[in-house]
């Protein structure tokens, strides 16, 4: 599991008040926490007003590349801000995102040309998150032609098939394993990527819909998760999972996470 | 989810205690609760002494069935004992169990022949457990022509495939999905029931384990499970799980639940 640390995100109250503080120390304390707890990309996403953006990231991009060597995962609605940030990051790591929407794709992939950056795709366009697999699964194959017209393979791509609030839609989950399948499908080497708390909107008890969300995506061959590192509960059941699907040797990471008082 | 209330078992310190002292009143009122949190059969197993045993299960089989309509699950090693106490049941109920282990069918078949009663077969022989499917499958398969033979149709058979621990065979659960699918393909109206622990055996936080356990073998199709139904971990992931499958319209079950504080 490819676990993309989202802590750093000025949409959370905290956070916000950090960067609107310039409190470098609140910063950096949260990328080092992340990564000591096993991100493998950190989100920064500055979620300021448009006019400060590209700033607020710069800032952040900083302070988190001098807290740790965890890649970056850069994260904004507007791709012309990602353009304008994207020289600042000292090694490859995640463009979070592209879509079929508007010039997503053609303002990030010639970007990423012929480099070792990796960039999520949303299954949306214009119209918006379409309700079925299959028309998510065409939007998945529009975005790869366009990505491999610039030498970009499918596994530098991950797909966020966009789950769905399970209390308005019943079928969320097997929709999201049924574009899960499609696509990997077509393009085997392709990873699947999605938040953990969008299924559970409007629901209470939200945590334990999630974690059995992350247990039956990651049994379905999710490849990652844009996740809170630090949530011990959900660092169970990825560790629970992968032990009890075999990828465990000994269950020694079980163990070892146990000893390292990780889980639990 | 078919719950098999696992508590009235006399291998259990406190269940063992009641039935020493016969004390009526704590058989009654663990019934009472079991049937109250869900449970659609419950267990009961003297687990003293060969001698005692079928006086003590007929002491408990009539005070559960004071106390509750639920019907019960007659649990003994000794399908003798079974034979000898069956005939104090009022209603049809499950015997647990039989395997292709020595006498154990031809006792129990003829006993439930042209009656309503369901059976749990356990995937071992005389040689015991065996390591791989094909061989649990093929088990399976002896017991079901033995059972056609009573015109003990599949959908009365509660196949368990008997969990091995993790923390010994990191194949554990792969092999129990795989003997579920194998048994499921050859019968398809076959019920397969499982206990939630023995996965986690020799491993810290076994909690954690069997919750995940739960969740992937009902994702596969697993139709009951042996468990404490007043564990309510175990029964919110059971409702969550239903809910992500779909099997929750408008996830009333999951809020109905939260409202009557049954979860979380």
């Amino acid at each position: 599991m490819i676990i993309i640390g989202e802590k750093l995100n000025g949409s959370v109250p905290s956070v916000k008040e950090a960067i609107k503080a310039r409190n470098e120390q609140f910063i950096y304390d949260l990328a080092v926490r992340q990564a000591k707890a096993g991100a493998h990309y950190l989100d920064v996403c500055a979620g300021t007003n448009p006019e400060d953006e590209a700033d607020t990231l710069v800032w952040m991009m900083d302070i988190v590349q001098d807290a740790v060597k965890v890649p970056l995962c850069i994260d904004s609605p507007n791709v012309r801000v990602i353009a304008k940030v994207f020289k600042n990051a000292k090694i490859p790591g995640i463009i979070n995102s592209v879509s079929a929407e508007g010039e997503k794709c053609e303002v990030i992939f010639p970007l990423i040309e012929g480099t070792d950056w990796k960039v999520i795709a949303l299954t949306c366009d214009n119209a918006g998150i379409p309700a079925d697999s299959e028309k998510r699964t065409e939007i998945t194959r529009s975005i790869v032609e366009k990505a491999l017209k610039h030498s970009i393979s499918p596994d530098r791509i991950f797909v966020d098939p966009l789950v769905t609030a399970l209390s308005t839609d019943n079928t969320s989950l097997l929709k999201f394993i049924e574009t899960l399948r499609y696509v990997k499908e077509i393009y085997p080497t392709i990873k699947v990527t999605s938040g953990l708390s969008n299924i559970s909107f409007g629901m209470p008890l939200r945590k334990i819909i999630n974690q059995n969300f992350l247990a039956l995506a990651l049994y379905n061959g999710m490849d990652s998760a844009i996740m809170d590192p630090l949530n011990r509960d959900l660092r169970a059941t990825i560790l629970a999972c992968e032990a009890l699907l075999g990828r465990d040797r000994l269950c020694r990471k079980w163990f070892d996470a146990y000893r390292k008082k990780l889980i639990g």
